[in-house]
């Protein structure tokens, strides 16, 4: 698979109270279609990835509005997958590629949150999980990240409360060199600690925030990303999934779809976890950066405390992770996320990350995540230039 | 473009008071995967059609929960585009084969609408149309395709009152006659225009009612669904979209996504109108089956009026239009429909269609339109042995 990234468009990521969904969406479109240098009518199909639209907004059919937006009439698809949809849309984006049906394809990750109270926001999060098992018992996602947490630190006492919050700190020295990022203040390891306790262990900094963003990404068949001078290639793409509900899987202290969606982007990318310069990865809280980490070969299980005690996941280190800010810092509009994760792997690859850019970045990986673990979609990024 | 269909199940449309999302999709999983004789296992991936998860359930990422019932890790997506839904997760099976990404896909549509009051119901609807232009000024379904029967109306007057009941009359007298149909009472043109108004001139009977039901139909690359013995192929499928807003529209006497999909399905599958043995339509109103039988070119527009004049929509007549019963009679579980239209051509098209069967089928079309015509989705099913 060699799919090219020709164009790359994002609005700020925070509580934008002057913008609509619909207005949100039509910024990053136009920003990524001035990024491609190419007109509306070169696009052949849309895959907009969003999760809330319906029940935080009163609209669904937001695949039509995306090509509205641009004063067209072709395909125009929303895929939802939870926290995944972003990645999910780009999936079938590449899909549709593949399959011989496009040739260029535009594909946004959008979400507005701001506008309802946070109780509304919380509620509807929980519809990433099992309603019936989960949600209608009153769980919520701090809630369900917080029994993961608490069953890999008693599996693995080694990831102390204190490494732990190494995850926050080091996003959010990320996310103060990213200027599209919500949060751009550092923070120190007490922050995290004696913020106010959400779920235990987890606290308000241990959990990424409400956001509203919009993303696009605009992606092209081989021969006509080459015409355009890309430098940057997908060559993998895996998604796999789980169990809705935590009280089905078969494991508390790992999300498995995490590691086979990564075993099958590598084996498309001929990659192994060596290989990767970088990686954006699903920080929804810092406990799933730690399974992230390890899901995509990084650590073994259990082992991933390692590369934030020694520091290793810095922009200037050895694995860096989440230089956008990652979802913490960065901010977490959620269907938005994997196509922002899709576009940070664009500007390092590109060199355009600048204060944090990493450097001879030539192999970026990123990583979503869809509930609790139940959808996980993982895509390679190749510097081929 | 050859897909061949290995398998159909759906469940009973209606209101299925005892069962949940989850137990109505396992339904028309277990049926489609019986009717294909294989094995869970395999199957490599999976789309799913749902509108309203979100707001009827609190339930998204329904994707997960399709490949979870049959205890399956594989990709799987959920697709929305309003009332297309269906019609579009089938469309995304398909480019899952074309890309060589899957050989065998199960797709479902399923929507779980009768747990809720019917205004929260019409509210959550409201979301296909555009919520900032429409919806928020208070207009429902009901009157946004009241606004279109009295345009087409007032510019064709041969279209009357009396005609326009015959659509109804006619999908009564088709559900009557099938088993998993919603309403399966005939009706006289007096019940329809003697029926409470809903949105003038739109009466009770003039609009589909609100249902529960799941379809699924498991889809196969062409060389494996003729080892299968498959008789039924997917020959085409042509997708439009169109301002989610009618005051935004061109026209308000036509759905033009519906034409335009169908010439791209046409075309791909190198037949014509009069290639056409009967067609499954989406009548969410009486007015909608009107335009749709002009999209798809069984009539010019403003002249459809004289296939119900004359009665040629019935199964045994000259253009069997919905022998399903439509969405009118069988129901219109809104995610479902496009599988059960797709299901209802391949009953037919394999000589499964007992009293409501059409004579020597050979070419089928399904046309599933989301909102009031921002998204519409066209197929046609061959039979080819």
């Amino acid at each position: 698979m060699k799919i090219g990234v020709i164009g790359i468009g994002i609005t700020r990521f925070g509580e934008i109270w002057d913008r609509g969904l619909r207005e949100l969406l039509l910024d990053s479109q136009l920003r990524a279609l001035n990024d491609a240098k190419i007109v509306p009518q070169q696009i052949d199909a849309m895959f907009t990835g969003n999760m809330l639209g319906d029940s935080l907004s009163g609209q669904v059919h937001i695949g039509a509005m995306a090509t509205e937006n641009l004063n067209l009439d072709k395909p125009s698809i929303r895929v939802e997958g939870a926290c995944a949809s972003g990645a999910l849309a780009l999936r079938q984006g590449i899909k549709a590629i593949e399959s011989g049906d496009a040739e260029i394809v535009m594909v946004n990750g959008v979400e507005k949150m701001t506008d309802v109270d946070t109780g509304q926001v919380t509620t509807a999060l929980m519809g990433a999980g099992d309603e019936e098992l989960e949600g209608f018992h009153g769980l919520t996602f701090p809630g369900l990240y917080s029994l993961l947490a608490n069953a890999y630190m008693h599996k693995y006492p080694s990831l102390t409360r204190d490494i732990l919050a190494e995850v926050a700190v080091k996003n959010h020295f990320h996310g103060a060199r990213n200027s599209y990022c919500q949060f751009k203040n550092e923070i120190t390891k007490e922050t995290v600690i004696n913020s106010t306790m959400v779920a235990d262990p987890l606290t308000l900094f241990d959990c990424s925030p409400i956001t509203d963003g919009s993303a696009t990404i605009i992606i092209a068949k081989e021969e006509i990303a080459k015409k355009m001078n890309s430098e940057v290639f997908i060559t993998g793409s895996g998604l796999a999934t789980d169990t809705l509900s935590l009280a089905r899987r078969n494991t508390l202290t790992a999300i498995p779809a995490g590691q086979k969606a990564a075993n099958q982007a590598y084996a498309q990318s001929n990659i192994t976890s060596k290989d990767i310069s970088f990686a954006e990865v699903h920080d929804c809280f810092t406990i799933a950066e730690i399974m992230a980490v390890e899901a995509l070969g990084f650590a073994k299980e259990g082992e991933a405390f390692n590369l934030y005690k020694n520091k290793e996941t810095y922009f200037d280190s050895k694995h860096p992770i989440n230089t956008s800010g990652g979802l913490k810092a960065c901010g977490h509009p959620v269907g938005a996320t994997g196509i922002k994760q899709a576009i940070e792997a664009t500007m390092q690859l590109r060199g355009e990350a600048k204060n944090r850019q990493v450097l001879n970045a030539t192999v970026g990986v990123t990583h979503n995540v869809g509930g609790s673990g139940a959808t996980a979609c993982v895509h390679v990024f190749k510097r081929l230039r």
